[in-house]
């Protein structure tokens, strides 16, 4: 069996992502792993870190412990730990599109990005709202946030707008849209052949019948008879704070919230370190860390690389599951 | 030392709170239980779950295993086990009311309530949104209602409100308010000299710099500097999503959410058997369950005593908390 090829983008190099990237490398895997960065910046990190880092050509397979294969994009200056230079925003933002589009010619099986600091990239002048909104651009489609660990997956309707914005932004067919990608990422990213999806409500206790909100009775509840009519399985909507007992999870493949501070919680409290971000309806599977840039841990090797971890076994799992379903060429 | 004395009060008669307190009273305790209710309908529920019942006058002291004070506030009509009747509400608001009256006149040094069938009381012709709102009105008093488990004590600014209303009600004096109770309550129910509580955001990742909302920028961040020029030890306001880790929630003595279901996903996950309703600003400790009336249970046994049994010892607990500070009658 060739192993899966993936693309990585270790994100804003002052911070973390490269040294994660170096420690990523260091392990046995099963899939070969290309990264979309600059090859000096990955030198300094594993120098840093005094960890061996063994750089191969972009196109030959990277799968031994210590082994990198690099698509070089220079940055603009050197990066210095923990002090990004807007100077090298268009490096990175290169690198995740070099990455991205690597995966839609079918040249990678999928990526797994590092944190980027958005501030530094509009300083540098690059229009850039995050990474999941620029891929889903690049690719043409409309995507799906979902964040997971082993204990939940949580799909967002609504992701960063304020919460005054929230209750209008949650439409039908937004919310339609959402409960699709999510269903098919389930079944065919998971192998989940009849997934069960939780639905929060919009209101505390779901608007306990009308008394506090009628989105679920104008809005909510009128959809998922209807998408259930058409064989989704979807309970809901349900009350958000009770949804989430560890009893009742165990009974759901995943949670679609509302909205950001709905969701995220719970996902955030039962397990941040091996916490993923999956960008849902992309032609190819990305995940994510979980986690930002951590600029004050950058060169010392003590972040945790639990959540890139997780992010490219995730990765790899997904793009050998939609493989072995002939959904992309291998 | 004389034991404090607490009202009970099981709440709907044909829901698990009169088989609660039976098992309540089988406990060993250094506290003295008064019961508010039908005492017929205390003995049916010990005969079905077959636990041994003495009822004593409303002025015994009642702490021995077994034993329950009884002030008897008659039913209407016998409850039928799992079928609340609206002709019974007046009864169950009666209860709390004649409760609540023997804590403000010194009789009683904390409230303990079981859970209330909303719907049922409104059948009845009784106006009623919840035992919170009664209990501060019959006092007078502003109160916040926080919810609490071994793991996490979170303050709500805003609680049973439809979402799309709850930015305009994050107000300066609502906020203030909130935390001035909560801070109060830490000090003097928990005993906490100097509290450290972390304050929510209203907005995702507390609007990010006003990038995600306004609202931390122009009412949250300028009234916590004021009432940190007072003494307070505020943090935030923070990102909700991270907020909750467990590494931070051991820097915190207590949590203000800004609203329902941001603050209470982490609370019921994380232990909701064991955690129990506060009232913080009333003149005495009222402590309720952190469930509902569970119909289905009734009289079969089955109900989980965890959360009346938390309460009941975090209403002792913070009854002598008070009289030890001698800031009410012993």
């Amino acid at each position: 069996m060739t192993p899966v090829r993936l693309a990585l983008v270790p994100g804003e190099p002052a911070g973390v992502g490269p040294e994660l990237c170096v420690r990523l490398a260091q392990r046995s895997r099963d899939y070969s792993l290309t990264t979309f960065a600059d090859a000096r910046t990955l030198q300094t990190a594993a120098k840093a870190l005094s960890l061996p880092l063994r750089l191969l050509g972009p196109d030959e397979p990277a799968t031994q412990p210590g082994e990198l294969a690099v698509v070089d994009i220079p940055n603009a200056v050197v990066p210095a730990f923990g002090q990004p230079d807007p100077r090298n925003a268009a490096a990175v933002i290169g690198a995740l599109r070099d990455a991205a589009q690597g995966c839609l010619d079918g040249r990678f099986a999928g990526v797994v990005t590092g944190p980027v600091h958005k501030a530094v990239i509009n300083e540098g002048g690059i229009a850039y709202t995050g990474t999941t909104e620029l891929l889903a651009e690049q690719a043409g489609r409309e995507v799906v946030m979902m964040l997971a660990n082993d204990v939940v997956r949580v799909a967002l309707a609504t992701t960063h707008l304020p919460l005054r914005e929230v209750a209008d932004a949650i439409t039908a067919p937004v919310l339609e849209r959402t409960l699709r990608i999510t269903h098919d990422a389930l079944r065919h990213d998971f192998g989940i052949a009849d997934p069960v999806i939780a639905v929060l409500g919009l209101n505390p206790h779901a608007g306990e019948a009308g008394h506090l909100g009628r989105e679920e009775i104008e809005v909510i509840e009128p959809l998922l008879a209807t998408l259930r009519e058409g064989g989704m399985r979807l309970i809901g909507p349900l009350p958000a704070d009770t949804a989430f007992l560890p009893a009742k999870l165990r009974g759901f493949d995943a949670v679609v919230a509302m909205y950001h501070d709905q969701g995220l919680p719970v996902l955030k409290f039962s397990g941040f370190e091996r916490a993923v971000n999956l960008t849902l309806g992309l032609p190819y599977p990305r995940v994510a860390v979980d986690h930002g840039t951590a600029l004050e841990l950058a060169g010392h090797g003590t972040a945790d690389p639990s959540s890139l971890f997780a992010a490219a076994d995730t990765c790899a799992r997904i793009a050998r599951t939609r493989i072995d379903a002939r959904q992309i060429p291998a």
